[in-house]
């Protein structure tokens, strides 16, 4: 059994303080690396060593020559990708290897299985996991499209090959509207894209995403965290992760479970990793994708069962059995993050940055905070603009959206605008109280909740100046009365 | 059944801010008052409402006609009193029912039992609780104290009964020496306090300090939420408070929960409560008192029941039914408080005051913070010295003291001396990471200690040096890359 004592953290911000913290509580050394603008990061301070490493704002985290250079000089035996950056990179993890450095995280050939998503569909299909059915290859002839149609059932959804944000899309409800749908699918996807080459696949109507995590050893014991419900999507970026789902079909529920587990039995996989299914009004699951790496809402499933995921997913990258079986897992309560994002949502979400002036953070029972944010610190426009993440915690739903409302009040960054107040307004809505939405939730409802969120913004600010004015007089007068 | 719609906080700081945390997430509106020195103070801008409130610092939360005729002024139907200040006083509460506001805590009657101690334990003897035995009077003549001494059973200790501060007190661990150190401490109390009488009653040899939380609607229904160990004392007071206490045997602890719970059923106790006991070497329990309040160290039994105390507190003040039953409370891992006091380790304690310059709180899995600190907040030092509380949940104890030093080493606090540097050197103490401390241990370990918080303190500044030289030297070449 190898053991890992110096673990360089390949990565930036919250998650690289994430890794920080798990490497502190299990006593290793931990190695932060920043580029040229992060250098007043906070991980770079709270890290046993720090190394600055060349290249431009993003190229720094991605230099994996560099990366495994600085590790090796810096006496590490392994490195946490983190997400994002050179976490899905199978090369990037192979050459880990050959340098003889521990690549936190599962093996190369899972992270490439699972970077192709044609691929990964058949090999989970072959398993016994559903998928969405759909065309292999792009197909230009009509005929042979209705067909397809007609063998995968309807509705399904017409896919320009070579294009995307909408074009040449058409949802096909009923076998009769095909043909013309195809057409103008076709046509509107030569205008666009030059080729008139498209998908077919079967069209989930209303789906909610729900994921589970799995945790798996090198000796073939896989368990289940539960699941996480992702529904809550601006244009498929998470923005809300909540475990568990709380409106999800408990024999869903397990099913979900046996499939996950199963498949990653069979395929041998290690470390942590993310199954994703979509599932329909009818209950039906499907396939979507596996990440193969730690995911930004892992925290949920953390604060449900107890488990701290990044420092077990470090053990098992040093060849420590799991620690626990399914049946000792006992999840408690719900849990709900908010993915803090230094953007505007008064200006279609263009990203902000800049100096955070005033900064007060929500505590108290239940709140958990996963930031690299400080008063004072300068946010650089380089890289992505989630800053933070709000994590709430209670025995029951009801009491985990009053105990959001609550803490999203308490949050205060001054200097630039953050998308506090539109979470403020989503847990105020009657749908996300009831717990009922699907991926089209926040999108059909972004309107009203950003008319929401003005009001809430300028409410609060009439309220500060109110505060201001009281406290102003009581100063006043009790100078006069001391004078 | 009443009803609880808009509660007046009768409290300051950490406790003021926890309490109208619970109101906002019952849907209760919160009015909290505030001293002239207080107008600072982070609850006062987190209220629905703030009034001020006349009299000096301290007298401002003790003048309790004004503060009745605050809440009726203000609308309010009841008042939280928090702990400290007016929260053990009968008077108080029955003035509150007496102008028709509900009083959140206990009943009167049982205020006035357990704030007088002698009758407290007799009632609790009555109904079976093991006390410590003693004289009920002061006594004077040495051959009824050693017919007593006797009765009671070797050790005892002899008190003066005018005195304090060590002066005229004797431990007595046999017969034979009993008339010797009866006449030496009869004459060392006349000497010092003018008379001789003293107290007899047993002495308990390196006790723990365990408490039984207590929980109970007004229909009767009475659980326990565990038990704390605060055996960590400096002089009596409190430093650090563990849920579940991390050596007690199994078989006290369900003792301790039988007759906790046994008493209260009994007395028809209603609110939250806590019941102390002393545990000796050979696991012989004996009440000392019971705190008719929510104390400052609940947190730890929430964190490990999962159970939200102070709003359950409301609900039954509101005449609401207990919501669960004793079987369905489940406990899980491990919860240590620190409190952080603004006190000067290096300097016997001294309590500081003043402004925090720098801010940085500990965050991420397992961290709960509960304080009303904030970077550029001044300290008034008219009140005590406790500025906050870091606790910390974990699975298991070991997981639990990795984290709290993993936490403490983040938590940073620049302006005025705290005593986190103690905090530190306890976490790394051998006999508290294997759980083994009595009321005597901080005490004895107190130099120790002191050293190496001195020694934490100079590395720490050291590592700060050196981040800000090499960030210094990073900026300086970058500078000159770019131009």
């Amino acid at each position: 059994m190898q053991t890992i004592t110096k673990i360089l953290v390949a990565n930036r911000g919250e998650i690289a303080l994430r890794i920080i913290r798990a490497c502190k509580e299990l006593g290793i050394t931990s190695v932060a690396m920043f580029s040229e603008v992060d250098a007043e990061g906070i991980w770079v301070r709270k890290a046993d060593e720090a190394y600055p490493i060349l290249g431009n704002a993003l190229q720094a985290y991605l230099d994996y020559d560099r990366i495994i250079s600085l590790a090796k000089k810096a006496g590490c035996d392994a490195i946490h990708p983190g997400y994002g950056f050179l976490s899905e990179n199978a090369e990037f993890a192979d050459a880990c290897t050959r340098a003889g450095i521990i690549f936190i995280g599962p093996k190369a050939e899972h992270i490439m299985l699972f970077g192709d998503k044609t691929a990964s569909k058949a090999a989970m299909k072959a398993i016994g996991v559903p998928v969405i059915e759909g065309t292999q290859t792009a197909i230009t002839d009509k005929k042979e499209g209705a067909r397809v149609a007609a063998e995968i059932g309807f509705p399904v959804i017409i896919k320009a090959a070579f294009g995307g944000g909408g074009r040449g899309m058409r949802i096909v409800r009923k076998e009769k509207e095909f043909d013309e749908l195809f057409d103008s699918a076709t046509n509107e996807a030569k205008k666009f894209f030059g080729k008139g080459d498209v998908f077919i696949e079967k069209y989930v109507e209303n789906p909610r995403h729900i994921e589970v995590q799995i945790i798996a050893d090198k000796y073939g014991n896989v368990v289940h965290l539960g699941e996480r419900d992702c529904s809550i999507q601006r244009r498929h970026q998470k923005v809300i992760e909540i475990a568990p789902s709380p409106r999800l079909n408990d024999a869903v529920r397990k099913e979900i479970f046996r499939i996950s587990t199963k498949a990653m039995f069979r395929l041998g996989y290690e470390s942590v990793g993310t199954i994703e299914f979509l599932v329909d009004e009818a209950d039906t699951v499907f396939f979507i994708e596996m990440n193969t790496r730690v995911q930004v809402e892992h925290p949920v499933t953390e604060l449900i069962s107890g488990i701290d995921i990044i420092q077990r997913m470090i053990e098992i990258a040093a060849g420590d059995k799991l620690r626990f079986l399914q049946e000792e897992i006992i999840f408690r309560g719900y849990a709900i993050e908010f993915r803090i994002n230094a953007e505007d949502p008064q200006k279609q979400f263009f990203p902000s940055c800049g100096k955070i002036t005033n900064y007060m953070a929500p505590g108290g029972p239940g709140v958990r905070l996963d930031t690299s944010l400080y008063a004072g610190y300068v946010i650089p426009p380089d890289y992505d603009s989630m800053i933070g993440k709000l994590i709430i915690w209670s025995l029951d739903w009801e009491g985990a959206v009053r105990k959001a409302r609550r803490a999203l009040d308490e949050f205060y960054i001054d200097g630039l605008p953050t998308n506090i107040p539109l979470h403020k307004a989503i847990v105020r809505d009657q749908d996300f109280i009831d717990g009922r939405f699907t991926t089209a939730y926040l999108d059909e409802k972004l309107d009203k909740f950003n008319l929401d969120a003005i009001n809430c913004i300028k409410k609060e600010e009439e309220r500060m100046d109110q505060i201001n004015k009281l406290i102003g007089t009581i100063k006043q007068n009790n100078l006069s009365i001391r004078h």
